[in-house]
C-alpha cells in the first residue's frame, strides 16, 4: 500500500527454506516533492520489477496471496504491480525518476 | 484509521491480476497544526473520492471488507469515507484545505 | 495500545455502509515530556470520550471487538478506554492537561 | 518484538469490560547510543515487571496469546519478559539503567 | 521485510513460557547511504545468525512460521535469513559492515 522505488537485490544463501526461489528486491519509499528517506523495505518481486523502476508494495495476507505459495511461508511483503506513472495535482511523477516531469 | 487528503491517482498496467478494475487513490496523511508530510499511502478507491479530498484510510480486514472481492487479493489498503469535516478544538477542518477556517 | 488525547471529532455522509452509526474521534498520540506530534488516528469510540481526555487506542482485531459489530467491518482502529490518569515514575498525568501536575 | 523500559502505570476506570483486571504499564522505546524517545507503548503486564525494568513488548496474536484470555479481547500488546541485559557488542545493558556499563 | 544488522543479544530469565529455547537477538535497520537509526527490533533467530551480520526480519504470521512452533507462542519477530549481500545500484553491500564496498 505504497509506492516505492526499486533500488537493489538481496542475495541469501543461508534463508528459511520457503524462501527459496524467490527474488527479494529492496524498496525505498516514495516522498513527495522530491524529499529522499533512507528507510527501505525488502519485498519478493511477485511481477518482474527492474532497479529504477516504481512499484506498489503490499503486506501481510495481501503480499502471501500475491507471492502464491500459500500462507505457510515466512515472508509477509510483496511488489505487486510496476507503476506506469501518478498523476499528483497535475504533475506527473514516471515509472522511473528519469521519466518524472 | 487516519484522515488524509488524496493527492493524485497511480496507474499501473503490469499488476497482480486481482488489482484489475480497482482505482489506486495517492493520500498524503493529515497533520494537525498545518504541518506537512512527504510520506504517502495508496488506497483503493471504494467511496468516489476525489483530488484534494480529505478521506478515511484503513487497513487489512477491513480494507477488503472495504474492497467486497473476498480476502484472496493482493491489496490492504482502502479509502472508506469522504470527510465532510472535523471538528478541532473549535477549529473547523473542511473537505478540502479550501474549506478550513 | 497507544494513550492519546481526543482532539477532534470526523464527520462524513459518504462512507462505506458498516461505518453507518459510529463515532470517529480524532486523538493525538501522547509523548512523553511535555513532546507534541502532529499526528492524528481515528478510531471508533466505544466508550463515550469526549475532546481533551486521555483515552486508550487499540488496533485490528481488538478494535473490531471492542466495536462490537463483528468482524466484517471496515474500520479498525478503536478507543477502548478514557484514561484516569498515569503515574509516570512519580508525576501524575491526569485524565485531561488540566489535571496534569 | 522489541526493547522498551517500562516508565509507568495506567489507571482506567471506564474501559472496555475485557481489559478488566488487566495492569496496564507504559513503555519507552529503547533506542541505541544512549538516546532517547518521546514515544510511548500501553503493554498489559503478563510477567510482573516493575517501573524503571527493560522488558519485551510484542504486538497481536502474540500479545493475545501471552494476556491468555482468549482472543476476543479489546488489547494487543504485551510485555512477555523481563530482560536480564543485553549484550551489544561488547557492552552489557543492564535489566535497569542503574545497571548499565 | 527489512534488513537490519544484528548488534546484540537479550537474555531474560522472567519470560512467557513460550520463550523458553528462543535465541533473541537485538537487530539495527539498515538504512541507504550510510546513515543510522538508534531504533531495534528484537527478533527470533531461526537461521544461526551472528553479531555483525546483516539479516532479514519478518513478522506476524511469517515469523511464527519461521520459529515453527506453532501460532499459539507469544512473539512475532523473526530473522529469516543471513544476507550474502546486496546489489544497491552498482553498490555492494556486504554481510557484514567490513564486507562493504
Amino acid at each position: 500500500m505504497l509506492v516505492g522505488t526499486v533500488v537493489g537485490q538481496v542475495w541469501a544463501t543461508r534463508k528459511e527454506e520457503t524462501l527459496g526461489g524467490l527474488r527479494l528486491l529492496v524498496v525505498q519509499p516514495y516522498l513527495l516533492g522530491g524529499a529522499e528517506t533512507a528507510e527501505t523495505i525488502v519485498a519478493v518481486d511477485t511481477i518482474g520489477a527492474d532497479t529504477g523502476e516504481r512499484v506498489l508494495v503490499v503486506y501481510g495476507r495481501a503480499a502471501r496471496h500475491a507471492i502464491g505459495k500459500g500462507h505457510d511461508i515466512a515472508f509477509q511483503s510483496a511488489i505487486v504491480a510496476v507503476v506506469d506513472g501518478m498523476d499528483l495535482g497535475g504533475r506527473r511523477v514516471g515509472q522511473t525518476a528519469h521519466d518524472d516531469e
